[in-house]
């Protein structure tokens, strides 16, 4: 078992993370909760949900199962799990949990805190991508206008990741959350992004990756512990987010992964990085690693720069009409930069010639 | 010019009182903000919106006008507001100005609250009811099965209360903002319930109204510094609500005013009250002050009993299927008791037989 404990303003809590947890619910939660609703999605419900109810015997349990996929992540899903509290009976002393990934963790979490103001919750993420979203207390559902625009600031009362339910994870899963691991490292661990590049993440051993996890964790658990509310360090975070939520929308979601768009911005990343500061840094071991584990390289288009430049000006992080992007003097020194318009296009132009000569 | 301060743990906030304060909002709010928009409701906006507008000089202001009374709380309408403060392009450094009653705070502050995960909201009351909602920084919308089901905490940037746009308010706005002043009295200011209760709400002069809305706020003030999160004392503040709430779901929302219903969720907290502490409370006083101030004395059938005790047992407070009431050992100690629904149900049987006999 690895534990550690994140403070933040409203609440400490601690991450737990071990093989077979959703069996030691009752324990883990005790029985002080008046009633519990599980919010998870259609394809966790088959492996899973059964597991985590039974290991909740003696409590009131209510579950609600939603679509698979980001598109659940909108008001009117929000909307229909805020009624079935309601209808559940659930009061201020009841506790929500989300077992799934980032889109279950996000909405189970927004709902649970715009519930009557604010109850528990507890994630149980089944991805490793979700080993991000879970800590640090963001809660969101999208817009039509783009993602997580509705949302707020509210930690869990626990984050529980069974890591047994990651085995069942596709590959293409496995791919967007390492994405995130390796993003971890190269803004804050230049130990773990040495050790991550060379990896073909096919043959990853279940020590590997929890090993992986738990450092991707610390720094996530470091940065949000400096800056909780996203006012200066947090935004690190964003690094290879700038283009990769662009990506996503014009995309179109569940086009691409999370990491996969990820893994992309990364790449755009260093190779702003590398002009603005006129430095080195690691873009063909990046674009290698992308290549071996068979990460989709994503060709952009000339065509298609006005929208991702749109896309990238509405993103949330980006004030008064700049395109905010994170980029790096070195490995594990990230810095944040407010770029133009003219500046990031020229960038993006730069980039797709030189990716046409990879 | 009354001022005072408001610690919550997410921010300090200031609360200003004085006539004319909407035309000294540049003074007030500095420049620092990247754009500001002004939510409102339709009859305001005849009466204050460009005055405000034209304070605001030199900002970019958007502004979105929705419907007057209860029914704005919506999701809908919640959604909608998102929709244009993305439209207008407002980002994390922006402002919204809730300006009007309690519906426009809450709605207004609800959405500041969730908007890219929170940005800084000012509460501009219009009403003398607002007082109440205004502080404290409990902000919501309406579930169709129960005021305030969706909402959290999430404090205002301040409250700037133009005591001038209390003059046109309407006779009906007036008793039901001083049914709150009232409550605040009667929970923690016995001096302040004394002199009110004598009262004639026509006869009031502009300076006994900020006297009275002043120590109305400190009494608000006091309970939700020493208890933000409504986890102990906060609750008193909900005299008179439980059975306000439900017979403002039973009636149907808009058929009595929130006051209105408090008055009488008021004086039936008083009934019960001494009933249970065997202890004698100013119900007269209080059943005269509605009277001889036009409130409705609202007359429960014993056909409607089962429904009202359903929706007390719905309400936000409740915690495993009691009934969560404020009572009063005297005037200024209240205390809050569960009681179960035979228990309400008697209560609600000797209140009708005592209303029956004034």
């Amino acid at each position: 078992m690895k534990q550690l404990t994140i403070r933040s303003t409203q609440r400490n809590y601690p991450i737990v993370m071990e093989s077979g947890l959703r069996f030691q619910l009752k324990r883990r939660l005790g029985n002080d909760y008046s009633s519990i609703l599980i919010i998870t999605d259609e394809h966790i419900a088959d492996y899973y949900l059964e597991d985590v109810i039974s290991s909740l015997q003696d409590n009131a349990v209510y579950t609600s199962v939603v679509s698979s996929g980001e598109a659940s992540k909108n008001i009117d899903e929000y909307y229909k799990l805020q009624s079935k509290a309601i209808e559940s009976g659930l009061d201020r002393k009841s506790l929500i949990i989300a077992l799934g990934g980032g889109v279950i963790g996000d909405l189970g979490g927004f709902v649970a805190a715009t519930f009557m103001r604010g109850i528990d919750y507890v994630q149980m993420p089944t991805t490793i991508l979700a080993h991000d979203s879970s800590v640090g207390g963001k809660v969101a559902i999208n817009h039509a206008s783009g993602k997580n625009l509705i949302g707020c600031f509210y930690p869990p009362a626990a984050v529980l990741y069974d890591t047994e339910t990651l085995a069942t994870l596709p590959y293409q899963e496995v791919r967007s959350g390492y994405a995130e691991i390796l993003k971890e490292g190269l803004i804050a661990d230049a130990a773990l992004a040495e050790e991550l590049l060379p990896l073909s993440l096919q043959h990853i051993s279940s020590e590997q990756l929890e090993n992986h996890l738990e450092a991707g964790i610390q720094v996530k658990a470091d940065i949000v512990e400096a800056d909780e509310r996203e006012a200066g360090v947090r935004k690190y975070l964003n690094f290879g987010h700038t283009l990769g939520h662009a990506l996503e929308a014009t995309l179109g979601y569940g086009q691409v992964t999370h990491g996969e768009a990820v893994a992309n911005g990364m790449l755009f990343a260093l190779h702003v990085s590398e002009n603005v500061y006129t430095q080195q840094l690691p873009f063909n071991e990046l674009y290698h690693w992308m290549t071996r584990n068979a990460y989709p390289v994503i060709d952009i288009e000339e065509a298609h720069i006005d929208k991702l430049i749109k896309s990238m000006k509405s993103d949330k992080k980006s004030v008064s009409g700049h395109i905010q992007m994170v980029l790096l003097h070195q490995v594990g020194e990230p810095t944040v930069e407010n770029l133009d318009d003219s500046s990031v296009e020229a960038y993006i132009k730069t980039y797709i010639e030189r990716m046409n000569k990879q």
